[in-house]
């Protein structure tokens, strides 16, 4: 049965940027499974749900948070599928907290950090972990790559027919 | 009976900043309990360490950690006993990961925190945290205080008598 | 008798964050005094007021204070009462200056720092000092801890119930 | 067969830092094929490398590279296999440069970022990838995790052992 | 014949910032080729388009990019044409990371960088480039200079009128 | 006779945020002289202004400049007199560039930076630095200082009559 | 009477840097009275020396502090003579903690900053400030700038004699 | 005849970085003319260099400074050649400072910014803007890079050979 991924925020309130990780799951044919679940508000939660994710049919497992974004780290303290962490820019700061509190992980949790708010960028690499092996997966992720190269250059003519007569 | 002081630093390679609180604390004769403890490969022993903190006969605990520092936070996350961080400067970023990582913590769980390698200063706050109910304990921080003035005024004679003729 | 929380802002348009330590402080049946007070343009009010909190029956000073922010350092000088900093983030440099001005105190002189902005934290941090001996107290932050559980928690099931049908 | 990983640096004076990664997937019994590859100097065997790796076995591929450090977003420009990005620091902003290099990748091409100089841990987070469909390196992996806790916990007992009478 | 200069860009979503480019080189009557180009998604695309530069008659390229700006890195490593990085600001860390993967290229392949969004100047160092050889052009932008220095004079007398009675 | 404050700015963009120096040395019945002077397209005009100054009765020069902020510095290397700079934010970076730009003035040059957008403060400098010698201005600063201090008492009593019944 | 200047370090550890600044206000035969003076650990002494500092017959007041640097802040709070702040670089951070504490002063209590570390331009700002009502001290200036014109032109025709033959 | 390149440095403590563009145009068999020239100490002699530079037979010029580095910015408002700025790293900020002051020109008056003491890449990108009209030098150029990608190429089966039986 194919992998599902789970897509972890620290707070409802950063769903907006995280929408994008699940859709480009789900335009992907991912089971993405959506929770909140907060390093410091619900530990013990995370934790479990960490810890049992590979048992349930989880191939890796997105965390988002802003701040001290510790839900990232916290999660991959328990599992060993590859967790990836969606740096939240909040108020304060731009960004800065949440990236370098997920990125510098220590010695021996690695911690696969995308951009700040680069949630589809998560998604992606999610599909790209299952797709090593699942060929199928993998045909797809090249012809949306095929797709976005159509896309610039499209763009290009357009720009070009406007600019360079 | 007097509450102790926990002091947990993330990797032994903290200790060398680490005795700075350890000293602190035992020069007040305030008892610290000082213990190696990994949010991320210890995560379960750091947080029943916590749960039990209140009840084993602590008042205030300590944590040291570098780079994404979440030592203190997955601490705070598992008691209401106040939780002093201390970010340790690593190899890289000069110090700002590990202090942007406690300090920035989301609401509902505050981490205090110090300057980064500020462990002396932890473990006078938690000597301070303390003292709000300890009569003696608060005369003795006063009497450092005192000292600590004297010190600058001496030095201030001594650079007088150097520089001012 | 109950220690009170003092709250300080450098000024009265740090009022609007502040309010979120007064709320906090209030919701736990603390008696929080509020002031407008400056280490710039009072620092001889600031620095009575600080020498003089103890015996005021104050257990803990909240500080809050923008640029360079020296209102906390200035009131840990006068005293031994724990001493909580808030930066406050203003125009320029995204609260970085406060979060320097407030965190890097020199040895000796500590100030318990949290989150730029972090107002309600700090009303937290000083209710968790003050239940170090006060268990009424505590089994109310240990309540409001349920309580941002089971909130969290009914935010998942809504979120999975949207997602995960 | 199993799948190799390809461990690629932009500069052979980066070899120091980039050994943790060849050592870390030794360890676990994964091909590491180690390649000097620069995204500014061979820019079209870089690309060349990356489009082939998927027919030519790899699974993974580990980029490390300094400065405006360019050779993950180039490879992940050239293959959907995850890329995993070291931004290795060098004698000017401390790796700041490497990282934002590295991390920041647009939409569509992400690049899984560890720490500064995390060479160890992207060797790790390939496992981690591999481990998704391997069963026996999964296995590996989590008993390399308990040999971590264990590992902290002896040298909690050693340090309590020396401070904690 | 007159060299023509390139204008590139990673996203359309640049244009509003490149077109002070595109204009400072028009009002120098300098033929500027505008294009929309990828590092990430038509690397290729890209790497012909510099390799083939000199060739079609191009004097200088400009490239603009955002977050982790690899464009003219890239572009950069397939030609000996100066290339002018435009570092993009785009929602996170205010451009500082577009800024530093643009300028802090590794020895050997240049790219000479103007300020964030400073797209104007990155049309007229374009322009001063080839000037060196062209001493009409040369002269443009010796009169466009000076009509800088008569701008200025004549705000200070509009001020000084303003304010100094 | 008194001596005069020049105001220099960049640009007339930078008008709005120079106005508070303008009022602060006026509310202080101290000769303003506004100009707008460029280190860039008004070179020699900026040099000889600076190069006269003190000729011409100023006896202190405030320069306000965003992002490369040259002007305090190009201004400083023609005179012996104060000169203050003023950073300007600006649409990037968050007023560090300018800072810099004017604080890291190398050996034997100095310039008395403010902070960003202080513009208020410059003013109240120049006045400082006039009343060394001028017991009239130092007495009106000396009022003004206490001016400030009633204000944040009042505020204070406005707050405590809110907050603390 | 000419007037003096007060040198003012926190911590005699910053005595080396401090240096620069006695000794170019010494080079100008001005007199500098040094003390160690600490915001908070001798917050009245600080405030006292500052209050009397006027009549005691100083011009200007340059402060050495560095992490958290509040000693100018705090000298200036009881005093208009204008005060020089140099921050001191220390273990973390780079300087930046010191520069941001020191120079984004509140509005109405202004610090002269100078750059990190820059003791010696400290000594000369306080010599500019008196040299504005001190025409022989003014001399002095305009002779030692003609002085290092002169070096650098030396130091140039050594390097033209060693590289352009 | 062919251009000179003038190589400009504001202290001669700059040379040892320095050295790494004057060594990279002389093996190109360009005429490098050294110079030290301080935007701040020898004003009047930058103008005057950079204004005669045109008819002195310069095609580029590369300033070389650090901290507030303002050398290039001055001499860029004095020529319209093409102005190559080199921010060199001083002992504070990571050559942050110099970088921020060298690249975030204002509108108008482009400074082409290379990597923090990337000197040798200055000293090509001179070259590469000298050989938009000169051929022979495109051609030592191309061959140059041709250099570079088999010494990156030997390096790469050195390593292959040590790493990848």
């Amino acid at each position: 049965m194919n992998k599902k991924v789970a897509v972890l925020m620290g707070s409802d309130s950063d769903l907006p940027v995280v929408k994008g990780a699940i859709k480009a799951l789900r335009d992907l044919d991912i089971t993405a499974e959506v929770h909140v679940l907060s390093a410091h508000r619900t530990p013990d939660q995370a934790g479990k749900f960490a810890a049992e994710a590979k048992a349930n049919g989880f191939g890796a497992i997105i965390c988002a948070a802003g701040k001290a974004a510790h839900l990232a780290g916290v999660i991959a303290a328990h599992t060993v599928l590859p967790v990836i962490g969606i740096p939240i820019k909040s108020s304060a700061l731009d960004g800065m907290d949440a990236l370098l509190s997920t990125v510098q992980m220590p010695k021996g949790i690695p911690v696969a950090t995308v951009a700040i708010d680069g949630a589809e960028n998560a998604g992606l690499l999610a599909a790209q972990i299952l797709a090593v092996h699942d060929e199928e997966l993998a045909a797809k992720l090249e012809e949306m790559r095929a797709a976005m190269t159509r896309d610039v250059l499209e763009k290009d003519a357009r720009i070009q027919s406007e600019f360079n007569m």
